[in-house]
């Protein structure tokens, strides 16, 4: 077993032992719901590997590392109903299971579940931690209204949509690696850096998702192959194609937006202009352009390489993946 | 200007000179609208008056008594749309206004800001006093679900019915005085007392609220005279009644929960019942006995009487309000 793999066994016992009451039944049995449904748990991976990699004990972070993923899961639960999504990891999502009331009230209760998890580490850490999380949790609500913004929209600039994924999922990356690093005792321009880190990685592996919904070479578990384009959400390539589709321009936006056209053809007919425009080549420059500041955040670290190299193959895997 | 009135000074000072960011615009225009709309700020209150009363620094109760009231409008953002509430202090509710979406992610937003505003105090306190607001919110929730519950469930017991008024109202009273108690380094034993204090006053609160509802000399601000009623809410004074109406429990039963008779046919005809029956006294006995134990936990805390007057004259007054 390599030492991700011990981290991801720690974090799966430490999910596997969470007990939450039997009742009110309709506010816990949602929550054991959604978590028994796992997910890959990335974040309090970076938690625990950031802590571990500034020589901290990983027992002062595990329950933070839960706080996270609870509070992570929590945003699911909402997010689902706002985008109407009725499944989530192959499965059901809460609120179309039982409804949008049970959804919003088990996640506010995660909410709180998670704020109370955030304290339980070194005395030191308590203050620091607690206020990055809520902030990070703000910053994570305005990128969902931006996200909810952008799809009613009609032009949504290149930096708007990074500004919103930065928001919407790269903070909270970001904030899982500085609060291992807090925990850890690290200098405060580390504790930045390996932040800094965190966002480069998180855009990457964000506009990563976008391309892999096109580009994916096999249908991901529980996602549709071209979902975005089916579904007409403004991902990175759809506004990368929009800025050079010249007179396609008119046509490209009513195909995108359309919902008369079967699935295939119109996922058949988007992809063809994208080819077109090489909009997959594209995406992957800018991905490797984030990946690149990425590795750069990490050199600046006051640590030898070695220390910092299952964090930085880590990126690599997240940077290689296919689907 | 009596004590009191400082302190309700203090906190309508410390809310003007909240400003949220101006974007995204529906996610912080929700917010200003909700809070520009006031309340009783009951809450902030208990915070600083506790904090006074054990010898604290009202300065570093402010941020945490803020916090309290931000969780508390929270609550009612999100409590308007499981509700379906088209009215909240006389103006239209959030999700309304807008929609439920805007609810959730408002609500949210506001619940991470609360937490950040728990963190300001002296630093002996923080950990304890996020850990109390943190298990408060997750019993608020609790109390909201079987309130939920309850409303669709034909038989709630009494005990049942005041351990939800206890967990969606009393705990969160009882937290904002035992939180103005952290803070100001007063012993456990006073922080507890001061606790159960809230319960019991929170518990007379809700009852006279009930009360209030049928019996109030006036129409509330913002709130009809026997709404309860009409919307056939299962209070107190409804539980109570139907332990005893004996052979009418039947015909009680239907008419209570009846949406095909005029409005105020039919609070005239459920006052008729609760008249024979005697509720408005047997109500008034409850509340007095939640109120006579309150005073009691007030006598149990290590400071002389006089120290505790303004609390318990407060307390007097909430006792005494007919509307």
């Amino acid at each position: 077993m390599n030492p991700i793999q011990e981290l991801q066994l720690r974090i799966d016992e430490a999910f596997s032992a969470i007990r939450f009451p039997s009742a009110p039944a309709d506010l816990y049995n949602p929550i054991t719901y959604t978590l028994g449904h796992g997910g890959k748990r990335l974040r309090p991976l970076l938690v625990l590997a950031s802590c571990q990699m500034f020589g901290g004990d990983i027992a002062d972070a595990i329950n933070p590392a839960i706080g996270i993923e609870l509070f992570h899961n929590f945003t699911l639960l909402h997010d689902d109903i706002m985008d109407e999504a009725p499944l989530r990891r192959g499965k059901e999502t809460v609120y179309k299971k039982w409804n949008s009331n049970v959804a919003i009230l088990a996640g506010d209760t995660m909410f709180a579940v998670a704020n109370k998890y955030m304290l339980r580490t070194r005395p030191h850490a308590i203050s620091p931690v607690v206020e990055l999380f809520n902030q990070t949790a703000i910053e994570v609500c305005e990128g969902q209204q931006y996200d909810m913004d952008y799809e009613k929209q009609q032009n949504v600039s290149i930096p708007d949509y990074i500004e919103m994924i930065r928001l919407k999922t790269a903070v909270l990356l970001a904030a899982s690696l500085k609060t291992g690093a807090i925990i850890a005792g690290a200098e405060t321009d580390d504790c930045n850096q390996v932040y800094d880190f965190g966002i480069n990685i998180g855009l990457a592996f964000q506009l990563k998702d976008d391309l892999l919904d096109v580009y994916g070479d096999q249908v991901k578990f529980g996602k549709v192959s071209g979902g975005d384009i089916i579904a007409g959400k403004k991902t990175y390539l759809y506004l990368k194609a929009l800025e050079s589709a010249g007179s396609q321009t008119g046509y490209f936006r009513e195909l995108y937006a359309s919902h008369n056209l079967p699935s295939t053809e119109k996922v058949t007919k988007v992809k063809e202009l994208f080819n077109q425009l090489n909009i997959e080549q594209l995406t992957r420059l800018l991905i490797d352009d984030y990946y690149q500041k990425a590795l750069h955040d990490l050199s600046c670290i006051s640590l030898p390489e070695e220390a910092m190299e299952e964090l930085s193959d880590y990126a690599a895997g997240l940077m290689e993946r296919e689907n």
